[in-house]
């Protein structure tokens, strides 16, 4: 494959681990990384390891309103006290390659035309941030690949609107391309391939994150959000103190049940089955490494013979969430590249697409 | 997705399958079938189960030079004995849809422009017996997707020289698309997005095959070339009640190790890993429909935060060779017509396409 070039927007844990992630994947040049108040810009290819050292635990993350945010969590780093700062620096400009901006996505919309795909390592805060972003890259005339790891189903609705837009425009947008959806809603797909029917779906998760509890404070929110008693407005508004309350309620591993997960509209978009046969649950325990469950996804349904069967994707305890999210990230953005230059535009899931490798 | 047509080339085993589950998936309609001695198309879509009935038991198999055999096996009707019959006829020829013809495959070039796509279920009984076919495809100025469920490893080569002459007139070839290589090489590649490195890829199958054996006899020729003592020439020349003395000692059940299996060249050219890194073995029990081993892919790989993890891909006892290798194989094919469309010829493989459901 020919080289690709790249932008993250976010440097919290999903940014930074894609940049790293970047290095030992073919074809693949980070040129560009911003959060809200800086970006890093040079088409030589970013230095990653100098980015990384400068900004790790020193996330730029506070949520506001339609800002770019990026993964890290809820605080400034003022308010979490004990967090690295270079001088005035917050997030990525304490990296010497980053610049301050008033409007980093403007930046790396500005620079566009070198920019082959973008990955949108941002949390979807509210239901509409990551289409909104869609709409900043639209309405700066972009053309090539948008890439998310998001979760909530709703999203891909809002994104299915602006269809014909991005067909226009030559937007190849991949959306829910991490573990889950991504990783596991493909392996969902070809599991479902021995049958004619399929009547259930079920994802199940178990991540372990203590030593990357700091960088991934915003995913950790975002789970938050999926438990009964919360949503995102509501999770958004905790504080950090709030947050920590919970994990001392759960012992540090929290169970999740029937979450909001893109994988189901995502299969159902891909014919696999109703969005209503798939449900995700899993446990995060963010104080320790060793997953509390093995990541499974079992796929039931009926062959052609009219047998019933499960067929099963489990992914080895000894793989974190980083590696599992990062990887298939970077890989369906090489696959959507490669769309994207044979011309498919449009909206495409991870069940449309077998990610590069 | 819009409506697609397809012939199949070669009635045996996995040629009426995949005529019987395209029963079963949307948009998919066949219109054509072919053995050495006839042809039936119909292009309101074949009346399958007519076409079934007719030809269950009554495979017109045998294997000859340059010939379209198909893969039920190698002798013919009347040596076989007490084969079912109409009349005159044999194969095809005894549904009342066929005719019979000195030249099918032609049949089936002459009207390419109403098909989107020819299904070779064909057994590879020479080398270059699948890239022939392909020939005779392009000398007949057909475009279009030709999709085939070859093993050999050393075919691939055969079809990538083909490359240019296929992207100059508009074919889209799937090589390696039923189970393995096909469902298991596409589970491999997305199995090792967890990984930077991957250092195996182990593909072990089970296959029991009791009541399909009269249909599948040129699967299990195709099989015992795979044996140290055999290749695909003396397997071709077994008659057989040699066939029959080769299960006799091996008890009903063989045990096939390090075969050369296309997965290796499939999983090298989408870049996941050394063709020798891939191992293929597996255990065929004609004798019982009860899996004697569970199909599993392990994939090894390094993470790039340095952990040595394997995942795994395991499909149900319950789900036959049968339903593994003709679901995926109609989900590729309905993926190929889809980049077909999108103007993407040349070859591709299963790690690089995700199938249809």
């Amino acid at each position: 494959m020919d080289e690709v070039t790249f932008a993250v927007l976010g440097t919290g844990g999903i940014g930074r681990r894609a940049l790293e992630v970047s290095q030992h994947k073919e074809a693949l040049t980070p040129v560009a990384a911003c959060d809200r108040h800086g970006t890093a810009i040079d088409f030589d290819g970013l230095d990653v390891d100098e980015l990384l050292a400068a900004t790790e635990g020193n996330i730029d993350s506070e949520p506001r309103d339609g800002d770019v945010a990026t993964d890290g969590g809820a605080a400034t780093a003022e308010s979490e006290g004990g967090v690295k700062q270079h001088g005035e620096d917050e997030g990525v400009v304490a990296s010497e390659q980053a610049r301050p901006s008033a409007d980093p996505i403007q930046d790396v919309i500005d620079r566009g035309e070198e920019i082959d795909a973008v990955l949108l390592a941002l949390p979807n805060y509210e239901h509409d941030f990551i289409p909104r972003v869609a709409d900043r890259f639209l309405e700066g005339d972009y053309s090539g690949v948008l890439i998310d790891v998001l979760k909530r189903s709703r999203v891909i609705d809002m994104l299915d609107e602006r269809t014909e837009t991005f067909e226009e425009q030559g937007i190849t947008f991949i959306c829910g391309a991490g573990a889950t959806p991504g990783l596991l809603t493909g392996a969902a797909a070809l599991a479902a391939q021995s049958f004619v029917e399929v009547t259930d779906v079920d994802i199940w998760w178990g991540v372990g994150l203590k030593s990357g509890y700091e960088d991934n404070r915003g995913t950790v929110r975002e789970d938050i959000a999926h438990l009964p008693e919360y949503d995102i407005e509501t999770a958004r508004d905790l504080s950090d103190a709030e947050i920590e309350a919970i994990i001392d309620d759960h012992e540090g591993a929290i169970e999740f049940e029937d979450m909001e997960h893109a994988d189901d509209v995502l299969l159902e978009r891909a014919g696999v089955c109703d969005a209503e046969d798939v449900t995700v649950g899993g446990i995060l325990d963010v104080r320790s490494d060793e997953k509390p469950t093995t990541t499974t996804v079992s796929v039931t349904g009926t062959t052609f013979d009219g047998e019933t069967a499960t067929n099963t994707f489990r992914l080895d305890d000894a793989t974190s969430m980083e590696a599992n999210v990062n990887g298939p990230a970077l890989g369906y953005l090489k696959a959507g590249v490669r769309r994207n230059r044979a011309g498919e535009y449009g909206v495409f899931g991870p069940a449309e697409l077998m990610p590069g490798f």
